[in-house]
């Protein structure tokens, strides 16, 4: 077999089989098939695609390719949730904290963020002192000690999947579906979990723009999970405009800590009480959403889920007194206020524009190697459907030292994200399908 | 700029600025784009395309990255000619002598061949000692002095795409006909040619599969070539089956030899007549085809276009002892008959499955370092069209030493290659259009 070969083969449309994929992706890890070849096939895959059995194919080498997480020994029931990222998309930071005070083994694996905004791990690491680098031997045991650890992932998980991903970025290669389905199911596979909920957002901050398109990558993601032995859920959510209010790293986890207190926007609360409640029924914790809402409002009010967040804070090292003294966080120096144009309703409130506005501002990165400034980022005042009287602040840009020209970037974009209308707009459904 | 962001731009099927693709290739040639970004933005090409005037900008870049040869003070009317590659296809060899010994000044830069058999400078150093390694100088002295050389690519010439086509042969990028054609106009613009012919080949045995394909690329060049100023003009011809008899490397030699002795094959011709009377025609030797014919027939028969070849050996350090006795070339020592299967007419023999059969037996090589047996090759004792009896020889395989299997695998191509009717067959038509 030879990758020239392999790649004229899918650059004419056809199909590989199991050994050409797995002779691919285990010849790319060894070093044996080069960057240059690699690229070409990704390419050549993103034009003429891989099929279910391809794409189950790619995610089970991918698996192979490293060591597979195993938990039998802490619990039965292992959770755990992926989302395919979006602007202001801080529930996991919520979620763990909420399932684990319920009692559910929470074993999380994390990403840093390429892109707009940081990755769950770049919100953590705001927190003064918080370490996501954690051994596997340190992450079971803090599983095991309190039900819940949040890492970044381990290079011995699915690393053919971490040496073609780095390489998708810098292609163009990024945005197929089978090559988002095996990346992302295979990470979820070897981190050992039985019950993955995915949420799969469209729309213009999202990868995916469209929901007919979030639909087949769910179903594809559902698909290639049972072809492999693993119960795959997901929900489908809109990100046509950023969830919640804060983005930015620290942003972020303010929001978080105000969420576990009970201060929550209703749009993040329904993802989050649609991931609980799909995690609860499936590890038979309750019946019905009706009940896992009960649960979780409990958690909240008696402070059991922001007591564990505090533990898990604390047990990775982090500064716990953040919780009650945002302060600590630091401040951004200064505060720019994008107000409405005229009086009406917000119409759109474009994420990918507030989301390149907050990336200006630094609170994103483009090499791995760039810095991010926590701090950077922005709040919105107001929500799709909210009326605004001209000269209302709409949303408030948080940086640090920021070129001029960058700020008046970051400012025309977050002004080109609001749209006013001056008929009433009705809110936005958010949660397409389950 | 970034490289991502145009590999991107491209993989949508949007067309590049003129900026973005010397962006793209000289940041590729300087080394600061790394091979996998180049080679996922070839395969988007591949299918996106290229339109003319980005095929020109990328010719043009293409020349820009290296020397421009100047022949001004040796003549102002210098030749060339291309080929864009078949089986058995010695057109260079015999044509060079006979333009060469007609007064046309011919200043030839050759490739070796990789895939299926070797390049012409590959079939010239099966001549014992003939060196195809010269400077420019020697390149400049020997055209002055004999009117003619024929010289591999030197690595000034168009580095750009030097480089690029290394990637494209190890990445399934090279069957694009923009690219194609910014590879060969490129070459030959550097090349300091004035008047350039193209022999646009199609068939089993060419890149090129279709007439209609062929068509188009030898309209894309000559496009190209107007758009940058340079006169081309093509032939389109077909290589449903090898051209002339022999295929191999000094098998080649000796069918040119008695080409010029004279002997030759009447496709062969056909594909010489053609390319020498344009060459003569567009620089005012003569004003018809028919005029041309004479002349070439003059210097066959004077042994003037002989003599020229026996020049060019002797300048280039050959033994021209091998015209008048092929044993200096070394013999192959094995010969293999196939035969016919029944009695009939030769309706196929497949240029590609018989070239297979040749690079098994070792007359190609697969990569830059794979060692070409210049002896192994086959002899075609009948073409399309022919009339043979069961039992017939239709192929001799010459080959040294060569495993058991590779042998079967070559003598099953070969065999393969050949389909008998038993209706009498129409010879096909060589030459398509011009």
């Amino acid at each position: 077999m030879r990758a020239v070969d392999l790649i004229q083969k899918k650059k004419e449309g056809k199909k590989h089989t199991k050994e050409e994929i797995f002779f691919l992706v285990d010849g790319y890890t060894k070093g044996e098939i080069e960057d240059y070849q690699m690229s070409a096939w990704l390419m050549a895959v993103c034009f003429s695609n891989l099929d279910e059995e391809e794409t189950a194919w790619m995610t089970e080498a991918f698996v192979k390719s490293g060591e597979v997480l195993d938990f039998s020994h802490i619990s039965n029931f292992v959770a755990d949730k992926h989302s395919t990222g979006g602007v202001g998309d801080k529930v996991t930071i919520a979620l763990i904290p909420i399932l684990a005070s319920l009692g559910v083994t929470c074993a999380k694996l994390s990403g840093r963020g390429l892109g707009y905004t940081g990755g769950t791990v770049d919100k953590l690491e705001s927190i003064p002192n918080f370490r996501c680098e954690m051994s596997k031997d340190e992450f079971l045991k803090q599983i095991k000690e309190i039900n819940a650890a949040i890492s970044s992932q381990s290079p011995n998980l699915t690393p053919a999947d971490g040496k073609i991903y780095s390489l998708r970025d810098v292609t163009a290669t990024v945005d197929n579906m089978a090559l988002i389905c095996a990346s992302v199911v295979s990470k979820k596979i070897a981190s050992g979990a039985n019950s993955i909920v995915l949420d799969v957002k469209y729309g213009s901050g999202a990868f995916i723009k469209t929901k007919e398109d979030a639909k087949k990558l769910a179903e594809l993601m559902i698909k290639t999970g049972a072809l492999l032995n693993r119960k795959i859920s997901a929900i489908i959510s809109s990100m046509e405009q950023p969830l919640g209010t804060h983005i930015g790293n620290s942003l972020e986890i303010i929001e978080s800590i105000e969420f576990l207190k009970g201060n929550y926007q209703k749009d993040l609360w329904e993802v989050i009480l649609e991931i609980v409640a799909k995690t609860l029924i499936s590890g038979d914790f309750c019946k019905t959403k009706e009940e896992a809402e009960e649960k979780i409002k409990e958690v909240i009010k008696n402070g059991k889920a922001l007591e564990m967040f505090e533990k898990i804070i604390s047990y990775q090292g982090g500064n716990k007194d953040v919780i009650n003294d945002y302060s600590l966080f630091g401040r951004a120096k200064n505060v720019y206020e994008i107000k409405a144009q005229k009086d009406g309703y917000i119409k759109e409130l474009d994420a990918l524009k507030i989301a390149r506005a907050c990336k200006l501002l630094g609170a994103g990165r483009d090499k791995k190697t760039d810095k991010i400034d926590y701090l950077a980022g922005c709040i919105l005042k107001h929500k799709i459907a909210s009326k605004v009287n001209k000269g209302d602040v709409i949303i408030e840009l948080y940086y640090n030292d920021v070129k001029e020209e960058k700020l008046k970037e970051a400012v025309n974009s977050a002004l080109e994200a609001i749209k006013i209308s001056e008929n009433p707009v009705v809110e936005p459904q958010l949660i397409y399908d389950i």
